[in-house]
């Protein structure tokens, strides 16, 4: 049985300001929780069915501040979810650093407004697979720690740092440093054929409007991924995250 | 002002037995009702605001049967939207014949039990924009004109047939006819260092469960995105929908 004021405390944290507030945000679902829980990440707060309580570790135990085991109608209220899994969990924000320079050493992402929870979520876990270690997002994208957004990474936020900054700022960083910033733009070269450094900042623009004006001049290579259609309605652009995957994909193949 | 048996029926549209019957599905959103008028698609019915139906040319207006001009709080109950845009329409389902023959002639899609709309949806669209006009569903895939399946292909689906039929079927008469069928699994050979023929199945598995094992015999050759990291949480795979555009970029890059 959760108490009252835990019950207040986690339904909260679906606002922005009280998870600034506090630090804390929420994992959801039996996967997401154990793969936290195998990585070692500090847990505040557990809440789950008895079964799931009972399937952990002793190591696993030993990374969680606090228990409370609940029924499905419990989590069912505390859920952001229309049918929840087994488990949610309570941590807390990364410590993570951000310095532009040790970011750019390797090859980076920059996202400029990309509002939906579900292509953030799945930008960074196709980063992750391919082994990209930071995202830099401008201050008008999506919350990291939107509960929707969390669960579209399936865990995958524990490899990659998501730093918030001025992309005015991190761009004219790379450009200084003399780091190449490759611009997915519709009037870009064939991806397939452009060669492309170990280092370097991939830079994806918002869901309908895509890079912003101010920031095209930090760009020194457009890149485009070409459409293999004539057909003329419907098909716009690719999905930003899909787009992002593509990219991804070809660094990966050229100098994986 | 909508009468209360058109907003029935829309509501009642949201229901896939519903429609399955009628043989109508809702498109909504400005952009996608446009793309639709800008095809030439016929629309059984129109409900938008009254600016959206005053922006119409004629030759969009006469591919509309019945207009209803409403307002925001009208649009938001017939809505599956937290957020309605200015226009909602009602669209008969496309009469495309199913023949394996044919499809086989070119690169196709099957998806075996994807469930979620927004996969669907932006594979559909990832799709459209390779240039691949077919994608064979399992029986058990998520209904293509579940709301948020159409609203996540923005217009594409414009572009490609959608087919839903038994795929231990559909890959047997591949196998019969000598076409490869490409499966993306985790033993799979490298995708960058494989070699591809202009037409094949590319076939994908569930989100979680990946390709059911009596499909698998059917697989001429296995395919893996390459994983570019030594991490060991939360990347035990990529979503489908990144998969499957990562899988149509190298067969476009290399047929194309």
């Amino acid at each position: 049985m959760i108490s009252k004021n835990k019950f207040r405390q986690i339904v909260s944290l679906q606002k922005k300001k009280e998870r600034d507030e506090s630090r804390t945000y929420v994992i959801e679902g039996d996967k997401i929780v154990r793969e936290y829980l195998k990585s070692g990440t500090r847990i505040k707060l557990l809440v789950a069915k008895p079964e799931f309580v009972s399937s952990l570790k002793i190591s696993e135990k030993e990374c969680i501040g606090e228990i409370e085991t609940c029924n499905y109608e419990e989590l069912k209220k505390i859920s952001t979810l229309t049918a929840p899994h087994n488990a949610l969990a309570l941590v807390s924000y990364p410590d993570s650093r951000t310095d532009p320079a040790e970011i750019l050493r390797e090859l980076s992402v920059a996202l400029d407004f990309v509002q939906d929870p579900g292509n953030l979520g799945t930008i960074i876990r196709s980063a992750a697979w391919f082994g990209i270690r930071n995202i830099i997002c401008s201050f008008n994208c999506v919350d990291l720690y939107n509960p929707k957004v969390i669960q579209a990474t399936m865990g995958a936020i524990l490899n990659v740092n998501v730093h918030y900054m001025s992309l005015n700022e991190f761009l004219k960083t790379a450009n200084d440093s003399g780091v190449p910033v490759y611009g997915a733009l519709l009037e870009g070269n064939r991806i397939y054929d452009e060669s492309f450094e170990r280092r370097g900042v991939i830079l994806l623009g918002n869901e309908s409007k895509g890079i912003s004006e101010e920031l095209t001049p930090f760009i020194t290579k457009k890149i485009y991924i070409p459409k293999y259609t004539d057909a003329s309605y419907g098909i716009e652009s690719l999905n930003v995250s899909m787009a992002a995957s593509v990219i991804f994909s070809e660094f990966a193949r050229r100098n994986g």
